[in-house]
């Protein structure tokens, strides 16, 4: 929603706006009797209870995000709409006090720094504090138990307005991401009782906003079935069939013609044909007005009676919006929609909150946590942890970390926009935070150091110079707003931002250059001499300006890598944001999307400096010849053939052993990355895909750690035109960080395996 | 200055920033001997005498707007950057407290709602209020003497983010704006002593911010010297030429290849030199950073001494930005400018000064105003009158005005996101207010009315619907913004909104659609007869919402017309924004821009309807064909002949008399507008062109009154495709009112007259 803030200013005077989000009383109540009370049922057989109760005038009224509830069955109103991209945010659905206890909740980093730390742990334990805050709020009826959380598009082109909320550009790292994010959210991996009920958003190639008169209500993504499969399909994937999270939501675009909320194809074969995304409380519910859309800007229904009809039948069960409450009724009496369609749909719903604990009592899980739950120092460290370990080095000559004498104050010039950031920091999809600490803040408090602020465009600049301070830290985000419903047209600084950096840099006096907000092409600093350092920030949270200064100052060694592709300026001149396609394409012109088909990056996928330096050694397997027919079959316990390990050596159990060793003075965390390299399946092929990574603690100068890298049978798969994914013989290599530094050659051999038959359209 | 506000919000901690406006001490400081100080010497006597007693490095330090003064002369600090585009804005020479007294000033509407008021008198009335409370801020040493306002380009193309800043796409118009609020800011016509220092911006054919990639600080304007002499250069000639305005802002973009702020073309053989604008104290600033931007964007030249020299040479005396004060010292060295040129400079900018009394004694006229004399009651009396002749009425089913009966309650349904705009009624360059009232605030104290507020995609919609209320009032802005720096894509409202008014409107409830903000086309509420009436409004300032409640309750009967084309939503696609021409063309396929050369409007300039019906009768002259050497014989006392009336009656003191009956039951004000047309000069013919308009005010039902429409010989003029402005031999027609609804045919003899002779490139 791109104007929910303004919407949630406007006061709503009507009863059924005042929060209620309490649970039902079954009690006391009028469901006391319901077999929905009956914690010995099933979720299903509960929830059947509940519809059984009601009269198809109520179920009716059920089917929209501000549910009214049924106030003559004690089943109270429920707002399916929460949010909780990084943190317990506003939303229609979660009320925030002005003041005083229930007004914040702990603000992490946005997704796009979170996931720059490459640290799987860390994005469980964020899903984790998020849940338990969520869960403090609704017992203090102040939110549901569903939140529409995570955003899980990757984040394809470096235009897109909501890139900041995905975990990058690489379906690997989404799907990492994804994995221990929503496990986190929901208690465990497909928990009894979920802790919150996650939503996966938005099914599916979803990622333009408005550009160039191109809208998201109405666009139509042209996508390959290769491309569908390989990269857009992923990571729902991930989180339908391996993850199992509880929902999804259907996004505003059409996919070839089909709006996303009634795609059977998407719905049917995909998600709950081929992935099986059947259990009891799996529901749909659409993007906010996303079924309006159909009808107001895809034009894909002659009547509203008929929109809303193929969107209940094909299995959208909630509408964000006004259009099933107000024509659904209508449908049904054309029979356009049957009762048992709408009893089908009310049964995800109420089997989903059944199982989230909704009709239990109140002794059952996470119903003792209160507002001292709530960003709590334990939560704060995690969210200055998650900046600290998800800031990127990109350029150091040296200067870094920062030498803070006792003797003399150091005095830094600080300039540029973000300097004084605060809720910039949280960037979109933001709650209320405890405080926020920008830059400047953090900066004074550090010992011995004084700092000079000036404005940006006066005359101060230069007599700031003229003091001759010791150090120059200039921080600032692109001027080219991105957001929801609005992508960029550039991917620059500004002239006038690199002119003014350009002009300090020549005083001599070192200059850092902290690149915050909006991926932008950095080369004028990274060539520029008199540059001394330049660092990505991203939109690092609440305490995002205390995280910088600590690694600007040393105390935190900087380890994260770029989860993106820093593209050159001139990239989007080459490549319209409605070109869906990955490929590089002689005739129209497309460059290449992601590091996987693109080569001239500025900043490659996966880069990322040090305080000290590190050399990695792949531990080398006994035999470098893999047959393919072996490594299938010893699969056995996997489900699915692309989740079986790659087990390179004779003792089977073990994954690619990668030694790190730190050469350097200075302790620090190192991520090691593995890519997968090769020509082998369909043609053309990429230039390198990441397979695995991990995160290694606090390695001391001279010392080493062995990284683990855990590539799967999936990682050296390809998928071909009809988006098969298949085992193919040939030569791999498996390239170790950003540059590579080590490389290890095998061959798969046999024939080919079909891991994974697409359904066709 | 795109990122003003949030520039503003940094703080500036050198000493320089300190807030520091006062007036220089003439009777105890170091200047009381020097001549600037003696107000029996000439302005540029007393000019000259400061500027004598600099060093050259203390006048280096002078050539830009945060100027640090000379301290050993016992010359303040000024900042020459002063905001009053509708009253006295925020900027970084206006210093607003937190709160209490100089916590605000009257903030009125937007130039585009003022100017839908065609009331001329009310435009003076605003400049006057405008510069009382400027004067008063400045007496507190809370401001400068300097305001960069008004915003004179024509609105040319609807995308364009500023527009809302403009009197609209008509340059006839703009110019009778220009001549009433300039002479108004600056305290009378070429005044002895300015009230303050106006500055018409921006000089010249800028109107494109950020559309798909064109940035305005580098787009070059590749326009023809017809389309320049006869479009883009008319406001800024008026401004010049004939209301003496004191000061003009040069823009960002360059103009056939040349950045304007180095454009000796129309710095020298236009602006000084055709327009004579030679006055002392006429000084020049850059937009800001527009010095630079010649540098970073235009790449105009090799070094930024040369770009700091080009503009100082060029003319341009105020560097809004750093780079005269680092550079300029340099390139003075180098020999790329003289100090006799920066004398030259200093002289306008501070005979300006002295001209506004900045040297002269208290007693001096305007420095007894004070805190009392800002936003009075008579001040936003005026703020919320203006707003009422402003809001145009595009159509009424008989619905408005809305009958209130005293028997039983009205019951309005709210909806729509602006229904609680406040701080959006101002638009942008606003200050703060000492309220603002929103339309729902308004209604709320209105008798026998209650209000139903309801969010926006909520079912609450429906269920407010079913309680049959007696009345829907909704209230919107197209949600995609036009900001400085950023163009719309589209021209449409959102399909939702669109949607949502469908929807409501079915309800067969009476329907009022009021439009706000930018222009849109309505053609979806005009078209539907289930919607009862359009209302357009504009931005209209602190009391905008009781000003529309004022209209649609009747208190108020509306006259205003759309000062702008109201375009079809495919327009945008049929012309680039970067298309500067104004004449269709069917090779490029632009079908034209504005009322005189594009004839599918949705909504016709000039348009709008009254709650009552008008006739109109032109007296008709006596004779029907003139001799264009007579005329132009006749005009005697007028410096330029565009200037002289044209006087058709024998009686060669009148202009032409349009009698107007109210021949309805409701008393109500009208506005005669009268156009031009017809197949003389240049081919191809505009369509039409606005000569004249008067208000006439309070013309009760059954009765008349007489406009008299002073069009002169310019209006009847045609730009050759030289620039030349020339008197044809033609056959002529005045069409009065919109559609017409009298016409008069004349014809002109004799040969043609140079009334213009256009300096060429």
């Amino acid at each position: 929603m791109k104007d929910l803030s303004a919407m949630l200013a406007l006061l709503a005077l009507l009863p059924s706006l005042v929060w209620a989000q309490q649970y039902p009383d079954c009690q006391h109540g009028p469901l006391a009797n319901n077999s929905v009370c009956n914690t010995g049922l099933s979720p299903r057989e509960r929830a059947q209870g509940l519809i059984n109760a009601m009269t198809v005038g109520e179920k009716l009224n059920l089917t929209h995000n501000n549910s009214p509830g049924v106030a003559r069955l004690g089943l109270p109103s429920y707002n399916w709409w929460g949010e909780a991209l990084h943190g317990v945010a506003a939303a229609p659905g979660v009320n925030f006090s002005d003041s005083g206890e229930w007004s914040y909740a702990t603000s992490f980093p946005q997704p796009i720094t979170m996931t720059a730390a490459f640290d799987n742990g860390l994005l469980y334990a964020i899903g984790d504090v998020i849940a338990t805050e969520a869960r403090a709020y609704n017992n203090a009826n102040r939110s549901g138990l569903d939140y529409w959380t995570p955003d899980i598009n990757p984040f394809r082109d470096p235009r897109w307005g909501r890139g900041q909320e995905t975990p990058g550009e690489d379906t690997y790292v989404v799907k990492q991401y994804i994995d221990n994010y929503v496990t986190g959210l929901q208690g465990g991996h497909n928990p009894a009782t979920y802790k919150v009920i996650a939503t996966c958003k938005h099914f599916v190639a979803y990622n333009m906003e408005g550009w160039q008169g191109n809208n998201r209500y109405g666009y139509d993504a042209i996508v390959s079935t290769q491309d569908l499969a390989e990269y857009y399909m992923q990571p729902s994937q991930q989180c339908a069939r391996d993850t199992k999270v509880a929902s999804i939501m259907y996004s505003y675009n059409a996919i070839n013609g089909i709006p996303a909320c009634a795609n059977p194809y998407n719905i049917d074969s995909i998600l709950r044909g081929h992935w099986n995304w059947t259990a009891d409380g799996n529901y749909i519910t659409s993007d906010c007005t996303a079924i309006q859309n159909m009808f107001t800007d895809h034009h894909a229904f002659d009547s509203r009676q008929q929109t809303v009809g193929a969107a209940l039948n094909a299995g959208v069960d909630v509408d964000c919006g006004f259009y099933n409450p107000t024509y659904l009724s209508s449908a049904l009496s054309l029979g356009l929609i049957e009762e048992s369609t709408l009893d089908q749909s009310l049964l995800r719903l109420y089997s989903g909150l059944v199982r989230a604990g909704y009709f239990d009592p109140p002794n059952t899980p996470w119903r003792h946590l209160t507002w001292k739950n709530v960003s709590t120092p334990k939560a704060e460290d995690l969210a200055l942890k998650v900046a600290e370990e998800g800031i990127v080095l990109l350029k150091n000559n040296g200067v870094l970390p920062v030498t803070i004498s006792e003797d003399k104050n150091l005095t830094v010039l600080l300039v540029g926009g973000w300097i004084n950031a605060t809720t910039q920091l949280q960037g979109n999809y933001a709650g209320p935070a405890r405080t926020l600490v920008s830059p400047w803040m953090a900066l004074q408090n550090v010992s011995n150091l004084e700092t000079i602020v000036v404005q940006w465009y006066e005359s101060p600049l230069i007599r700031a110079i003229d003091t001759q301070p010791d150090l120059i830290l200039w921080i600032d985000s692109t001027n080219e707003a991105a957001a929801e419903g609005e992508d960029r047209n550039t991917i620059r600084w500004d002239n006038l931002q690199i002119d003014a950096v350009e002009m300090l840099a020549t005083s001599g006096i070192p200059l850092i250059a902290v690149h915050m907000g909006e991926q932008v092409d950095d080369s004028a600093f990274l060539s520029n001499p008199n540059v001394s350092a330049v660092v990505w920030a991203g939109y690092p949270g609440m305490l995002g300006g205390q995280a910088l200064v600590n690694v600007l100052t040393g105390k935190v060694a900087p380890a994260a890598r770029l989860p993106l592709t820093q593209y050159p300026t001139d990239y989007v001149d080459l490549v319209p944001m409605t070109d869906m396609s990955f490929r590089p394409n002689s005739t129209t012109g497309n460059p290449g999307r992601t590091y996987k088909w693109y080569d001239n990056a500025t900043v490659e996928f996966g880069y990322g400096l040090h305080y000290t330096n590190f050399s990695t050694a792949i531990t080398s397997p006994s035999t470098s010849s893999f047959d393919i027919q072996s490594l299938v079959s010893a699969c056995g316990t996997y489900a699915h053939a692309d989740q079986c390990p790659f087990r390179p050596y004779s003792n089977t159990t073990s994954s690619l052993s990668v030694q790190v060793s730190n050469t350097g003075s200075t302790g620090s965390d190192f991520v090691a990355l593995a890519f997968v390299s090769g020509n082998y399946g369909p043609a053309p092929y990429p230039i390198k895909s990441l397979v695995a990574y991990e995160r290694l603690f606090g390695i001391g100068p001279g010392k080493s750690q062995t990284a683990n890298l855990n590539i799967t049978l999936g990682g050296l798969s390809r998928h071909d035109e009809n988006g098969n994914q298949i085992l193919y013989p040939g030569s791999y290599s498996i390239l170790v960080d950003v540059p590579t530094q080590s490389t290890w050659n095998f061959t798969l051999t046999g024939t080919q395996y079909m891991m994974d038959e697409w359904p066709q359209a």
